[in-house]
């Protein structure tokens, strides 16, 4: 894989733009401001960490895509897109996290210049950087405008993955294969939490001599004992015991494209329970990989799952799994489909899922997790990496 | 330093709660919705990857304060903070990350059945994770409550760290110590940017004996060559070539809390212009370390800082800094106090500043930067990085 900070064709990128068009046109949108990173990225490839100010690509209609953002992060623009220095917009540094003033203030009058006071105007309301005040600073400045809400719009045109992208994901599944292997050869009973991630996030980071890890947009989730009952804790320097179960959610990174994949580690000779739901997890895995083809649905597939666990007496509230891809911090979801009974979305060949079958319990959690990729002939696992409880 | 996961003692964080009800009532503010996982966690100590997905503490005059999360984050809730049962709310699962339904939909209803319809409430309107939807949710949920902006209300109750706070920044500078130290051994031209970075990553995570890294709210963010003009790319796997140098923006953290600091590595014999801006910096550094006390002001610091480089030549037209402590990711700044000319809140003894005479030309940069203490006799850098262009 190259090292170019540009992964994707400029056609390729060209054929995104398009696509994305003919979904705002669809809705009668002239103009959509997009702020979620991943799809700013997905655009026009632009990736740097400066999602922490205020920053969006803009699609118009009419012909129009620019890139808005902060003064000192516009030399990252040309580097890692196609876009020409007449795409790139700036605000002044003494708007950026200012009570006073606003950054949004900017693009709102940028935009009345540019004839769209009148627009129907795409935002996207629901995303982790567009806050409540950048909406009331873009409708003060064009009051007259009408906008709606385009939360998702453009991550839906993402679902179904270009070859150059499950490429990419392949790359990510060979990163988090390497984890995997760090983490048999280095973990011990005694060693602390702090001590186990470090050699992660160094394996993650390094990857393999064709594939550079990249930064994951959830930092590994690592839950020992008592506390693996909480699903989201991150590492601290508590000892893992001997005797005892440790759940690692992980996921390879490469070029920003993420293929998540869930392991828990016994220190000892597991307890019968722990063997359990290992058998009960592993049978409902393969039943449910079959579903992941064109034909069947999130919902069938979701189903096929949680009546393979009910028939062994157990049961999961929440969802099983959630579309993947491209992904900053602070999700590597894509925001689209999820494994859970009410969804209706028909599977296509070149979707990708996190599917995730975690089991949390009262005072424990177990997780054997899988990045699957939909074929013709049902779910592809991306990363290679022993789908069974790992004991040390 | 405790293993912990209740770094403060039950007395900090009362009095934290009792000092934000003091700054709510001055504005006559009956209950806030705080959604910053930072002030969230500075309030009640809760501390989980689970800011993506919608969250809050509510905290209310009539002396209410609770959790509001997803269901299956509600067991990191005991684990990390004093809350009682009680205390913890949940919404269901299915309405994580669904476009019909939304999580502020039910913690309106909640507020409401409280009876907070006709309450004047804030909300933090520019903070990262609360969204426009969730403002609409919340309005649409209670249409006679007034929603006031309450952006930075909890950040500045922060601006004035406590002991336990400070010995916890301590903790915080002996991590970047550490990692520079590793920097040093492992740092040869030819290298990759991701071999780099991963032991970078290592050591971060890995701490010192007595105080284990936490993960940074930015990632490593390393600038090489002619890319080095733009300040906020990630790694990828470039090799880092001889006669080249690389800007390093690097931070400790230890329990969430932050000493960021960064240095410019220069492999080989540095040009001249590398040494000219080394020394201009360390000498702007240490005049403009004499004004970190009370006194002065933020403004006073930075056009001392200002002042400096233009005597040699140099302009600098961002800000040169500001405050920092607990953070999550995107940002480990504060969003209270800027290092810039028109910002004249006076020091106190107990502020915390990431001070970043950063300086980025047409195709290099260079950062110094240091996370510094206030204190009654000027600014005390907390790490002690050797502060000078670092050669191999």
């Amino acid at each position: 894989m190259s090292s170019s900070r540009k992964p994707f064709s400029s056609a390729e990128y060209k054929a995104r733009v398009e696509k994305t068009r003919k979904a705002m046109k669809k809705q009668g949108m002239d103009v959509l401001i997009i702020t979620a990173p991943a799809n700013m990225a997905w655009l026009t490839g632009y990736n740097a960490w400066s999602f922490y100010v205020h920053q969006c690509v803009v699609l118009a209609q009419d012909g129009e895509l620019f890139w808005f953002g902060r003064g000192i992060d516009a030399s990252g623009v040309p580097i890692t897109t196609d876009l020409t220095p007449e795409q790139i917009h700036t605000y002044h540094d003494h708007y950026v996290q200012s009570p006073e003033r606003h950054p949004m203030d900017v693009l709102a009058a940028m935009l009345y210049d540019k004839g769209h006071h009148l627009s129907r105007i795409g935002v996207e309301k629901d995303s982790y950087y567009f806050t409540a005040r950048a909406m009331e600073s873009l409708q003060a400045g064009m009051p007259k405008a009408e906008f709606i809400d385009a939360t998702g719009l453009v991550n839906w045109q993402r679902s179904l993955k270009s070859e150059a992208e499950i490429q990419v994901m392949r790359g990510a599944a060979r990163v988090i294969e390497s984890v995997y292997e760090r983490i048999m050869e280095v973990a011990k009973p005694g060693m602390r939490q702090n001590e186990l991630v470090a050699e992660i996030a160094h394996a993650s980071v390094l990857g393999t001599e064709d594939y550079f890890g990249d930064y994951p947009a959830i930092v590994p989730l690592v839950g020992s004992g008592p506390e693996s009952a909480a699903c989201h804790l991150t590492w601290n320097d508590q000892l893992l015991p001997a005797d005892n179960g440790v759940f690692l959610e992980l996921t390879g990174v490469h070029h920003r494209y993420h293929t998540p994949c869930s392991r828990t580690l016994y220190f000892g000779e597991p307890p019968k329970h722990y063997r359990k739901v290992e058998a009960v997890i592993q049978e409902a895995i393969e039943t449910t990989l079959e579903f992941f083809r064109p034909g069947f649905t999130c919902a069938d597939a979701a189903n096929a799952f949680f009546n393979k666990l009910h028939q062994h007496g157990y049961e999961k509230d929440n969802r099983c799994g959630y579309s993947i891809g491209l992904a900053y911090p602070p999700d590597w979801g894509e925001h689209t489909m999820s494994l859970r009974g009410d969804d209706e979305t028909e599977f296509k060949a070149g979707m990708t899922f996190h599917f995730m079958p975690g089991l949390w319990f009262e005072d424990w959690g177990f997780e054997t997790t899988e990045s699957v990729l939909v074929t013709d002939s049902g779910g592809e696992c991306l990363a290679n990496v022993p789908r069974k409880l790992l004991v040390v």
